[in-house]
This record gives C-alpha cells, structure tokens and sequence, in this order.
C-alpha cells in the first residue's frame, strides 16, 4: 500500500505540516505496521504482543520457527459466509448447469426446488435433501475435471449481496495477519469445514495458501485408469466431514502437530480452538465476531449458518482473543483493482 | 563435509602435486558436486538433469518454484526395509513390553509367538494375526502418548543386522537428494505405506521433513475429553492403507496437487510413479534397486517385503530411472559419528 493511501486512511494527513517531526513519527508507525486495517484496540495489541513474545529469540514463550503453526477456519473467518456460503451457492448454480442433462430432476426434489431457484423449497428437503444436492454438484467427477469446474465458477459467480466476486469477498484484516504470521515465520493453514476441493483451487492465489496446507471435508476417492490414464474419481460419500471435532481430526491427519495459533469464528471451531489452546507452550485462539450490519453482517448465537454461542460464552472465559469486526476491523475487503 | 574427508572418498588425494591445477578443478567439481555419495553415472546424470531443467529460469521445462514437489516411499527407499520392516519390529517389542499387563497373551495367538520370539509361528497366523498385533501395538492410546513411545522406542532399539539404530539405517545418497531439491526449490514429502504416526517424530531431526510433510498409512482417532483435557484416542481401525493406489489417495488428501518427482522401490509405489509421471509437464519417476548384498541386501522380485516385479519391468518403459544401490550409490548409510 502507498505511503500516501495509507495516511488517509489513518487520517493524519490533516496533520499540520508545521509539525513535521511529529508527522514524521506517525508516518514510521504506520509504515511499519503490521496490521494497518485493525484499529488500535485490545485485540491488535494482544495479537502483536503474541507474535512478539513467540518469536523474539530468547523470549521465554519463544517458538521454534519450525513449530510455527497458525490455523484458520474459512467461512466466516477469512471470507464472508452470509447469506449463504459460498460452497452452497456453487452447489446450487452447478445443479442448474447439470439440470439439461437431468430431465428427471424437473419432478424430482430437492433438484426441482433448486432448479426454480426456490431456496425455501430446497431447505424443505433438510438434510438428506441438502446430501443428495451436495453429492450431485460435488462428486462423480475427477479430481482434475472438479478443480477445472470450480476455478470455472470462481470466474463467473457474483455474491448476491455486493456483487463481487466470491473470491473478493475476503476480509482484509485476516489477510493482513495471514501475511504478518509468515513474515514472522509462521506457517500458515485453512481448516474448514468446507470442502478442501473446493478451496485448494484459489487459496494460493487469493490467501498465499497453497494447496498442501489446506485441510478440510473431503469426499472419499478411488483411483482407477481411464485410456490407461489414472484419475482420481470422486465418490458420494464423505471420507472426512472437516466441522467440529472433525478439525482436529484434519490438523492431526494433515498437519501433524498442535497448531500454536487457531481464528474461528463459530462453534464448529470450538474443538479446534480447544485443542489449539490446551496443548502446552504459549498458544493462542481468536473468534471473529459478527458485528458489522453495515459493513458486513451482525450475527451470533443462533444463525443459518451455525451456532455462535458456545465461543462467544466460554471463548473469553478460555483466554480466547475477540476481535469485533465493528470495534477492530477499519476495513472489511480489500479495495477494489 | 571437509574438503580432505570428500578427496580421500573421492580417490584423488594420490592425484600427483605436480599438477596443481588439475588437482583444483577436482576439488572444485568435489565440492560443487550436489550428490557426492553417489557414483558417476546414467541416474546422477538424468537427476541432475531433471533438476536443472525444472528450475533454471527460462528453460521450457521450468516448474515454478511453489509447484515443485517431490515425493519419497519410506522403506526401501529412504532407509532399509530388510531383515524386516523397523514398524514390525517397533510392533514386535511393543507386544513384548505390554506383555506383564496382559497374562492372558501367554497362551493366545499370535502374542504368545511374539513373546517367544518365534517370528515364524507369528507369521503362520497370517493377515488376521499381523492386525490383532499392529491394532494391540499401535492403538488405544492417545497420539501424544503414541507419539512418546514412538521416540523412547527409537532411543533403544536396535537393528539386528548392525546395531545401529533404526534412524541411522538411512541411506546417505537418498539425504542428499532430498538437501539437492530443497536447495533448489522443491518442497519433499514422506508418503509410506507405514503409519504416518511413527515416522513423524523423527522425520525431521533425521530426514529434514517436518510433521506436515509426511504422508502415510493412519488409523481412525476419536477426539474426547479426559479431565477436560482433550485428546484424539487412536483407534483400532484403519482410516487410510497408504500402498498401492492409497499412495494417490494420500497424495491428494494432505499434498492436494501432482508431485514433480516420484522416489519408490517396490511394487507397492507404481501407483504413486505411474500418478506422478503421467501428470502433464516434466516429471521424474525413480526406483531404488536393492543389488547391493555386501553393503545392504540385494532383492527384487519377490520378496517379504512385498513385490518388486512390475516397478522394475514397466518402470524403464515408462521413462523412470533406476538407482541401482551397487552400481550408483558410492556410500549407503551416513557416516556414524
């Protein structure tokens, strides 16, 4: 970001240029701030005091740079989730673009329901409903055709509400601090309930994530040969459903070490979080809080898209970092190219 | 290395003084030499070859360096396999301490076998005898706790053939490949048919690899809470068999993309070699032979531990180099010091 912008942003250029030494001062601040989207607060000072303490040699909470592991949740911690998330709607347009192929799911639910774009009539369905739609956009394709479809959509969808990509709809601060970690040698990883296929694809690109350190949900797979030619064929049913105690599961199968840092944002993080911040050695939990009705969304407790309550109640209690998208976040996405 | 320890390996310390800068040009090939345990010869050449032409800028087969990735079979390939699998063995002695809890196992198959020492009689109780054994020895324990008798074990064990430890039974050729990639770029990964769980507490410190770059056989956990202090219990089932056309699979699950480089020696790595090499782009399939009966073991075919057959009859015609231990390897395991 430009010196000049940045000023702006931080609104010291109405500083009085009679008084350059002190401008000089605020400007060396901003400049080497590591978080510039994070407003001065409690949770920034908590968040660098971490980092600071973890990675200063001879600091008694020091990390070795090789056991530097931060994890994040995706949907709702570092891109939005309302109204529906992303890994939805990409079910729903793939249904519809598979529908000519299926003139049996004109009279066949929950596939008409998505067909009239009937999202009530889809939800009607409940789970197995939301399974079948699930299995019918998400499998019976090959690993290499299903990266191809979703880089595809990433390239064509727009979120209803902002009408950005969806891969725009990624929050800046969490980008700041994804590059922050690594800057301090930290390794930095995606645990999602999500679909670890449906992320791998952009990760590198949008977040500097790439494809070996994102875990997630995945659908079991059979290798077979097609013209002599191995494919990866995916297969209804899930192999690792990546939510909850799952995500620990995920860290110990991908991963292979307690992380030293998790950000969640939902109860589905809750037992990421605990067995982040209960293992022994300086360790540290974040829960991103839904404040923001006019940036982004206001949301908690109870939700379409999960339950809140239990991290909002005993997160605190357990040491965990709030950080209120309204209170903490000076921007939500990133400006626009 | 010192420059004198790699000349007198190198037989050139009888080179006559009086040709000083002859001697220097030897010294200098000596040291710039990536892979000086290994002979001159068709796999060095075609090694080197693959590595510069993947990673010098320009070149029409350049990988970027994000998408260099090289993977490595475990036994037989990094370390020795012969007179048995350092798993088994681990395996075998884990009966043997757990046998004063169990006084029930001196007369029930196959742990009474294994507590005679009789190898033969456990092996007469077949797949279903080698299960009860890997599930009483390697489950029912926490991953912490797995995770310390996995090091204490190595600590004391030995290997029958040389007294060595296990960790030591590594090849030095194969500690230079992986150092040779790393130094250009490529990110290496362990993916065994053996669990993952025993070869991650030592992969760093012993091969470089840290926890998360190494792939494997797992059983199932199940996360829980003893005295609220979670744990992920280890559980008498497999959730993935890392052979065969499990090495894709596990490719898949933790790397999340098609490797560079492909390192095997058994039948049970042609899926992982015929996966990588049939990618598009430049990839790079190598088997390790084992022709060496004076300083390792000379096998192939068929063997204990496992087939060899269809690696070293369709590998040649798919393009994959052999590493012939007797013929290209100079040294086998490191220097003990």
């Amino acid at each position: 970001m430009p010196a000049n912008r940045l000023l702006v942003l931080l609104g010291v250029l109405s500083v009085s240029c009679s008084a350059p030494s002190a401008l000089t001062e605020v400007v060396t601040a901003a400049l080497n701030d590591p978080l510039p989207s994070w407003h001065e607060g409690a949770a920034k000072t908590a968040l660098i005091d971490f980092v600071t303490r973890t990675t200063m040699a001879g600091a008694s909470d020091f990390v070795p740079p090789s056991e530097r592991t931060a994890v994040f949740d995706n949907d709702g911690t570092l891109w939005a989730e309302q109204p529906l998330y992303a890994q939805f709607a990409f079910a729903l347009d793939r249904i519809k673009a598979l529908a000519p192929q299926h003139p049996e799911w004109k009279t066949m639910q929950p596939f008409a329901a998505v067909i009239d774009g009937d999202l009530n009539a889809v939800l009607a369905n409940g789970e197995a409903g939301l399974m079948r739609i699930l299995a019918a956009s998400h499998t019976g394709v090959t690993t290499d055709e299903f990266d191809a479809i979703v880089t595809q959509w990433f390239t064509s969808a727009r979120h209803p509400g902002t009408g950005r990509r969806y891969d725009e709809m990624i929050y800046q601060p969490m980008l700041e601090v994804l590059r922050y970690l690594r800057a301090n040698g930290y390794k930095t990883f995606i645990v999602s309930g999500g679909g670890v296929e449906f992320i791998r694809p952009w990760a590198e690109r949008v977040y500097g994530i790439p494809p070996e350190q994102v875990v997630g949900s995945r659908v079991k797979v059979r290798y077979e040969l097609r013209n002599d030619t191995p494919v990866l064929l995916r297969l209804p049913e899930f192999d690792l459903n990546g939510d909850k105690a799952g995500k620990p599961v995920g860290i110990l199968q991908v991963i292979g070490r307690r992380p030293t840092i998790a950000f969640g944002n939902s109860d589905d993080d809750f037992e990421m979080l605990e067995w982040t911040t209960s293992a022994r050695g300086p360790r540290l939990g974040v829960i991103v809080h839904h404040t923001d009705a006019a940036r982004e969304w206001a949301y908690d407790r109870d939700s379409h898209v999960g339950r809140l309550a239990r991290v909002l109640d005993e997160g605190p209690k357990r040491g965990w970092l709030i950080a209120d998208i309204k209170r903490d976040w000076r921007v939500v996405y990133p400006t626009r190219h």
